[in-house]
């Protein structure tokens, strides 16, 4: 079957392999899409950062491995001891292996397991025709949703795990900076949460763009005075939420001045540097700065319950590629700013 | 009367001043000892910072003014109105202005009211004979609690206020950055809080020993890895919660490395400029850096139960200066470095 090998920086193969046949507990799953992301991007020109290069503690894989964490697909054959799916079963991959012993893995929040693996980062993933996986990363996807969103609820979910952290709801206000697909998913999250008042600022016109045609309000904060504007539109108060999903210290300095008093910043990015932050704005309105990484199952079922009921929609920003193209209309063309999100089909049929 | 005046930059002078006389609503208080802080510093080296140039909108106040903002006294009159306190009783002062009507006021917490203001910044506070005070600032101090503790009641409620958004209790790991009166405060208040695993970090050796004769556990961050350490002793997990009252940057560094998974590291200091944080630390384990700010009512009345329990001790911290002395014994010696925390005697009959 072909697969999207990963050997190390800037050498991704599409390699034909053997296909994989699922072992007690896990599932053969026939991957519909696959998305690549941020941390793909990565591994492909700095890595290997993420993907082990020994073996990991919890896969006891390491590199070369077919990349992919972001897929949904269809069950193919399940193996011994497998209850509850069956062939046929269509299904997004939630996929976080943890330890279950660490102080987070006890008390629920797997997402900080210390010793966190990922599915198609510490082991074979779903840029792949084929890919075996745990029973636990399973969650169904109702007849409604496509694979195509399936696909996407993984990085919908990091969103909508930073958009709880924001504890906002009806009648409340919040900030968005940074309106790529973070930024976009935390816009659907807050829709699904049924916030009104929700604003996004980003420079690139690009993007605006983009998120305007899915409904939202869109500031250019090389044009607004973002804090000014939140300040105004609230009657002083300050936004219940701000987030930050662009990395950027003049985001942290615009999220930090907008949001009100005893309310959160969430920051949902990957900072590669320290950034200066004004810690003085935290202090003078005991506002937080509050960090958000990954998901747990929780926020898996939100997102798809919220897709099931219409609240996302691709149109403008997901494009999708054959796997022979993963590298020019796939990699490149993330890297170069000529696209969004894609998602992958690795399938012959296309 | 004799008043410590503030008439602008570097300029405080020991005035006779007419002696005040309470309208309704407040109290007349013969002030036993008014505590010397960092923001007084400020006013003094670089204000008018606090102090209004214009009438402030609570107190219609303005420069110049009697300073004084921390401490504690014996009623001595009673204005028009007031029930529940008679002359002879002893308080400490909670000195906030609030406005009572913006959202933080709405919700209790007035410590971040949009237009706060101080008794003693905002209007004539303690560094006098006498001062007058509206009614809801004081609280009743119990007879085994000294004035001097009394003066000490609000810059140990800043920290008591810091410690709980620690949200920690017994069996749990704190680090505190930093040793000065705030570091001090929050010692205290983890140990009433009933932490035995509490740990100090702090470069200078004088404020180390200070802090080591009150019980507590030090570390030398330019000798030990913070970080390291704590992570050590709490085998991996990280701290419950890590207190910056240190406010530089390798303080916030250390305590943001040490914090645990969806734990707070709590600010507690005046950030002049911005810092550079590594905010990816917050991402990683989903911890969070929370703003601190002032006191409520419930800190106040929390740590005089503690200063009546025994939990609070002056030693080897606070010295006692007469008012004659304010500038050279007071504002210098804490500029210096010469002393760590100084109380002001007003009376003539020192
Ligand atoms: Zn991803
Ligand atoms: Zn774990
Ligand atoms: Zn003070
Ligand atoms: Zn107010």
């Amino acid at each position: 079957m072909k697969a999207a090998v990963y050997y190390g920086p800037n050498k991704l193969e599409i390699a034909d392999v053997p296909e994989p046949q699922p072992g007690p507990g896990t599932v053969k799953v026939k991957v519909g899409f696959n998305g690549i992301c941020g941390t793909d991007l990565h591994e492909y020109y700095a890595g290997p950062i993420f993907v082990p290069t020994e073996p990991h503690p919890l896969t006891g894989r390491e590199l070369p491995l077919t990349m992919g964490h972001e897929f949904a697909g269809t069950i193919l054959e399940v193996g011994a001891g497998v209850t509850g799916y069956v062939p046929g079963d269509r299904v997004a991959i939630e996929p976080i292996y943890r330890c279950g012993r660490c102080a987070p893995c006890r008390a629920g929040t797997y997402n900080v397991c210390q010793q966190i693996g990922f599915h198609g980062l510490m082991s074979d993933g779903g840029m792949a025709e084929y890919t075996i996986v745990p029973v636990n990363m399973l969650h169904r996807l109702p007849d409604n949703v496509s694979l195509e969103l399936g696909a996407l609820v993984e990085p919908m979910a990091v969103a909508y795990h930073a958009a709880a952290l924001g504890d906002v709801g009806p009648g409340d206000t919040a900030i968005i900076f940074g309106a790529g697909p973070i930024g976009i998913g935390l816009w659907f999250a807050l829709q699904g949460m049924g916030l009104e008042s929700v604003y996004v600022a980003e420079p690139s016109s690009t993007r605006r763009t983009a998120i305007e045609a899915l409904g939202a309000h869109t500031l250019d904060p090389t044009q607004v005075d973002v804090s000014a504007f939140v300040t105004d539109v609230t009657d002083g108060r300050g936004a219940d939420a701000a987030f930050d999903a662009a990395g950027v210290k003049s985001a942290i300095e615009a999220a930090t001045a907008s949001v009100g008093a005893r309310r959160p910043t969430i920051s949902v990015a990957i900072y590669e540097k320290p950034l200066t932050v004004p810690l003085l704005n935290l202090v003078m309105n005991e506002s937080r700065l509050q960090g958000s990484l990954c998901y747990t199952s929780t926020d898996f079922e939100a997102v798809i319950a919220l897709m099931a009921q219409g609240v996302y929609d691709t149109t403008g920003w997901v494009t999708t590629v054959r796997i022979d193209d993963v590298i020019n209309e796939g990699f490149e063309a993330l890297h170069a700013g000529r696209k969004m999100k894609v998602l992958v089909d690795p399938s012959d049929d296309m």
